[in-house]
């Protein structure tokens, strides 16, 4: 992994700041004769959009992806894929502020000692625009997993917004996609509506978890002892913007079960083992048990808020900033399908990690 | 990263198995003409050493560790450093059963899964003594970051031991060193004694929480987008054994918190900028800060437990097991120096990597 | 290194092919502060540019550049540098034959054994336009090595065409840029323009030795035992398309000397120590030297040529191939730009890698 | 590839120095279920060790490998395996006069600069020793090859010492192995061994070009285009001490050729398509044919000779030296199964690597 690069055989690039010409994402190691169109990618990125509810950046961008490379008739060469998104809501406003000033919790101040240069405009690359980028990715390792691993689903959605969880009792499948903030949990969803709106109009944020689910992963993915599936989900899951917090399974709560409350019993089922449980999230050693993969992050709240804080200059003057303009209050809505896309790439990853390494057959069985 | 490499710059890669000849690190990458010697590494060793009290497993291992190649005259030379530790106590006890049943929550059953074969001895290569390398390349990171970074300081402490937390208000650094849990809050170290040493008569095992936190670490170590000192610092954690969630600063609890409540406000101090508080851990968009950077990670009860467990054989039948032995009945006792050495490795690889790509001065300033 | 990536820290991706909508590098890694404009990177695409004599394909393209993201106000801001190039030579001819056969030495048939599918409009990602990807790429390392290393120079230039080797007694870096084939001997440029005007005409094509000179590079970059200097300068130009043979120094002809007529003795001189010979090229042990780093590559004649050749079509059936259209008779005129920005590429780097692992100031002394 | 790690999946970190207690390589993602034994690796070691002839030096080392890590029950595991050989052979001589002064043509200077400090003791990590290591990690590449591609073998010769070439008429594989050169042509032995004594007694060295061949690789290896499988063999070979030179195929020599010389014209044959001629080395575009893949690599004469040669101190002084002690007089004769072994860690690397994006099935057919 080196900077703007994720993933070790399926690897993404990504590139570009928020209001430059364009951004995207370059796709490495894809493998060939995938079935692929920019249409298959588009539907990720319009989850992503922003300006689809009340409760997102009113920002108005299409997010249209433009495949330029790797495809050829429909289908992946298995050469570089680039995809590339333009900018076209570039407000010509005044960006004079927060080039001067530092907002309290954004990447502004260290942007600016690490590098003593940082493009200003719209948060420039530490910007939320760049995980449109990673849908993009996202979209196509959705659609190799199709052929490599047909029963595979990766759903993400919200389990929780500010200090209000939902709950688990509550849990339906079918609600994700019906509610603005694919959660699973309809009356949550009620409760977060009206708990946001309020928040957006007093110009504040808030935080929020996301869990991500993976049914259907064959046993085998992932590798002792640096290259585990859980190291590289939590690396995934880490450097999305804004989240503070990563769990596979129980996660922190892992820390006060006991050995008993904690073991996920084995029985044998007619396909295979099965589990009378899955406090392990589907991963033991780093490798996947072939239950559910479950992985959760926290996004912290949107450091752009209308509350005046205290911060300094580039001057070094004190001084106090308010961030006037289009963000969302709770980021952890979009959040949803970056994690997704993060999810498929690592799952992907592994995927092709696993062919190599052991090749395409079970390797034990049991039984 | 590789399988079993971690690093970028800083590299470290482990080898072997718990009851196999020995095992050991490769350390690839360390600046030349650093004063090592194997001593320097062993303070750190036998703070992980298992039979140092009555709540640690009763394995006797010396973990004496021996410096094979990459120092000259007590000095290294900027080639590879190879420590090997040798393997003392492989107790010629019948691994017959946990070669034949896979044990709840343990790497048994992915191992097998994956790769058809593994080494059950112990836990072979997923067996908790691997992470004595770690702690050995971490020694090295340390004595690297004594004369690249003078005033830093790593230190690691258990905040939470099954469902029982440390009460923040009496942290005190003075007592970490002082009782056998690592932990800052005297009162909680006497409550767990006895709460552990219940647990362990009793053939449990329970889960905990251990911090870390990095002090004196300059401004500007991390890098977008995915190369971020928290998406490391994540891998890092997570890749250790039993660990199942990380947290940067707030962590988890940031999704409750509300953009007013998280905002680190900044004010010009004496030399340069202070912050109001640290929710975000001392990273913002990737990048240190210069505060305290604060790392976080929960650790699961060891799976090898008195209790019978259903479980499945090899060949497929439903069975029983439990796990005697010497097992540690909170393995997250150990974890503590374990943290510590990842958070050295990544702390002194993001040091050489903003030196290659920034220098070695500052490069932004504030006032 | 992976399969479209080249650098440990500086480093690029290249993507896109011949006739589809775009290429381009992302360059990764490069430090912040540097002044960069598409300009300073159209030069050196200039001289790569087909079409500027007639011995060059009379393929058209403009293969301006532009820069999508990684400057902000003219100086890169030290996040990944998206370089773009559009493809407007496009011509609708028919790619029915190639697409149905092999053309042979060409990677036409590799490509189809190893993906079963492959672009063959204008060769698609195997085409030599992939180069001028990498010579912008180059051009953004000779800007950062301008701030780096001030006083070094990157020069690359033909030494043989077909069987005329020039005279090295000839040898005059001020003729260079004064013929189309950037020789430094006069006397060959006038030979080699009859000589390939006549196999030109004649549809056939030739084979070419280019050299890439590194003046003023400091001592010390490179590092056993696979990050040697030389091991990168090799990988970098056998990288390059029709590249067969790649020389440090003496390169082949070491083979034939004696350790007395190899050894480049040391003497020193007023700013430390000089060597009376440079065998060597520069590198030692994988090390630089501080002398000229020499490297040297084989360029194969382009495959396209009008004399039918034996080949197999697709479906398996016996046929012959002439390849008609637009290309290079002597595809290392062409090269010796690509040369030259790969080798910017590695010595850039390993300069990143030496300020990592041992810092800014010199380390070993003598005297 | 970082410092000492070469691969992308079957990766070798080899470590130690020449004269510290021992030398070693750590395979790192090796497939599981590989039958091996220390003495399937010994084979390969005993080729290369020292003493075996009057015509390699005189240095006496048991060259006797352990695997410490990684194998179970005799066959791999999938974890890494650890391979260290000791060193027995240190003899109390005293490096006084090689710590004070430089060889020319040696690493000493180069180290010396770039790091401030190295070890002298015969050559330190610069040693030839360190390819012993090369030769166990290759023996292990070796097996898996048995496992993955049973037809396929790998061939090392030398073809050229000092100005005496082989004759390619008299090319018999059955000689190779029954003389000390390892060359196919009889009569070249002859006349070697008589050269070669004489340069021997005269304390006069001389280098050598060493051949390898593939035979039986599959079609469809490497990918375009930077993982090229000649970048690979070019980086791998050019990596090993002494090397100056590496060809593929025509190598230098396609500089010379025209088009119509050079093409290797194509056939179907039985078994797909057969080539008329093999000027590419098995390799177009980056990617196996399916002929036998040709490598070549030029070594310089030694650098340690008796006759003496102008150099300078550590501390700035005009001086002589002589190098006396046990050398090799040609150190490209065991320079031949070092060659076998990067070969075959590469085709490994590769046959992981299709294995992962494309899979275990042939992709692209003929016919």
């Amino acid at each position: 992994m080196s900077l703007n690069t994720f993933g070790h055989l399926f690897r993404i690039t990504t590139w570009g700041e928020s209001h430059g010409p364009a951004i995207g994402a370059t796709v490495d190691g894809c493998p060939p004769g995938v079935t692929l169109e920019a249409a298959m990618l588009q539907q990720w990125l319009d989850r992503r959009k922003p300006g689809t509810s009340k409760f997102t950046t009113q920002r108005r961008e299409a997010d249209a992806v433009e495949i330029l490379s790797g495809v050829y008739e429909g289908q992946t060469t298995g050469t570089p894929i680039q995809m590339m998104i333009r900018n076209t809501d570039q407000r010509s406003k005044d960006y004079g502020e927060i080039a001067e000033k530092f907002r309290p919790g954004h990447a502004d101040i260290t942007y600016h000692l690490k590098y003593g240069i940082r493009d200003p405009r719209g948060g420039g690359r530490s910007s939320a625009r760049e995980t449109a980028s990673r849908v993009a990715a996202g979209g196509v390792a959705r659609e190799v997993l199709k052929t490599l691993a047909p029963g595979l689903s990766i759903t993400g959605y919200m389990v929780q917004m500010g200090p209000h969880a939902i709950n688990r009792a509550r849990f339906d499948w079918d609600q994700i996609d019906r509610n603005p903030f694919w959660t699973p949990d309809a009356a949550a969803a009620d409760l977060w509506a009206q708990y946001l709106d309020d928040l957006r109009k007093s110009g504040s944020s808030v935080g929020a978890v996301v869990e991500v689910v993976v049914r259907g992963a064959p046993a085998g993915l992932g590798a002792p002892v640096y290259g585990k599936l859980d190291t590289d989900l939590a690396a995934a899951m880490m450097s999305i913007n804004a989240v503070k917090g990563v769990e596979i399974g129980e996660g922190m709560a892992a820390a006060a079960l006991t050995g008993e409350a904690n073991a996920d019993e084995i029985r044998m089922g007619p396909n295979g083992p099965e589990y009378s449980s899955n406090h392990a999230g589907g991963i033991l050693g780093g490798i996947s048990t072939g239950q559910d993969i479950v992985v959760r992050f926290a996004v912290k709240p949107t450091s752009s808020i209308l509350t005046p804080r205290k911060t300094v200059t580039k001057s070094g003057e004190n001084t106090e900033i308010v961030t006037k303009g289009r963000h969302d209050p709770c980021v952890g809505i979009r959040a949803v399908p970056v994690g997704e896309a993060m999810a498929a790439c690592v799952i992907l990853d592994h995927l092709l990690l696993h062919r190599a390494q052991v090749g395409d057959g079970p390797r034990g069985v049991i039984g």
